[in-house]
């Protein structure tokens, strides 16, 4: 129905995950009704950035070279290691501004439903950083699911055993947030997780 | 926070309509992280649009040439234009396979508000048209709001003394829709509009 350029414009916004059929054509017509170099500047956006971003070679964090920006600031602690599921979470916890240790993308969570096993995240990458980099403490940032919840007892499980600690981030109640809204589960880990005052 | 490739992505990701901060970064970690071929495709898929499409030069419909397809079309009635707003809207009238006529895309709607008087809209374009074509009837499929209406009317006031005839979509009740969750504007244009049986 569109020209073939238009329709094959459509197709590929409708492939990116939450956009529709309705919303690919919206797009795509935004897209033809806006500056010329606006629309261009979107173009060179996507294909920049996988031409200058891959992976950090040690912590698989997104880096524009060889080392993401937290591997090569000397001035991180070296002991210390923040596992997470993908490299947006990074940014999430670098927010907290708590934060001064080094991270570790596993690139998912165990979820034998989706055919994700221990061997399809990057623990064996892990493993190896434990004793060239000296670290002492892995804190496992996995989300607070199922998945993320086997993933970590799994990295307790296999790398306890090497001498060094596994931690998980608290659940519990969000701060400034009501018993009222709290869901059972929620609730239950915060009371588990109680702290004496 | 991002890698600065990464950042500017999300940016121009953000700049697109509907598309918040998050979906924003959501989608550009999605670029990144599916196989390199796919997101360039769809860098390619917005460069190419730009490169190979432009609005018709007769109606301003998008066009892969000169002329669009539709324009292209000999077997098309010439006396016949139907008066729409955007170009996708071209799409709608011809999913109903009831038209046979021609298109013009006015380019929008009058709306002071916004500052789109007649000089914004593609209307001398339009009465351009008239006398070489031999055009005998405007059939304006403007939206069936304030704005579309105003403009159908000063259509209506500019171009009928040309000597062509304008007409306007009907409004009334949705095929298949309920009396009872229909609204009193709409009800109201129904019942004016009402047909002898």
């Amino acid at each position: 129905m569109f020209e073939a350029p238009v329709q094959r414009l459509i197709d590929e916004l409708g492939r990116l995950p939450g956009i529709g059929g309705k919303t690919a054509q919206r797009l795509a017509f935004h897209l033809l009704s806006v500056e010329e170099i606006d629309a261009r500047r979107l173009a060179t956006a996507i294909a920049d950035m996988r031409d200058q971003v891959a992976l950090c070679r040690r912590c698989f964090n997104v880096a524009a070279g060889d080392l993401c920006a937290i591997c090569r600031d000397t001035r991180r602690d070296d002991q210390l290691v923040c596992v997470v599921e993908r490299p947006q979470d990074i940014v999430v916890v670098e927010r907290t501004q708590e934060y001064r240790g080094r991270y570790h993308v596993l690139g998912g969570s165990l979820s034998p439903i989706n055919g994700i096993g221990p061997g399809q995240l990057r623990l064996e990458e892990l493993k190896g950083r434990l004793e060239p980099e000296g670290i002492q403490e892995l804190i496992v940032a996995t989300n607070p699911t199922i998945e993320g919840d086997a993933t970590a007892l799994y990295i307790a499980r296999e790398l306890k055993p090497l001498g060094v600690r596994v931690t998980r981030l608290a659940s519990g109640l969000p701060v400034g947030g009501d018993l009222d809204y709290a869901d059972e589960l929620t609730l239950g880990r915060a009371l588990a997780g109680r702290s004496e005052l």
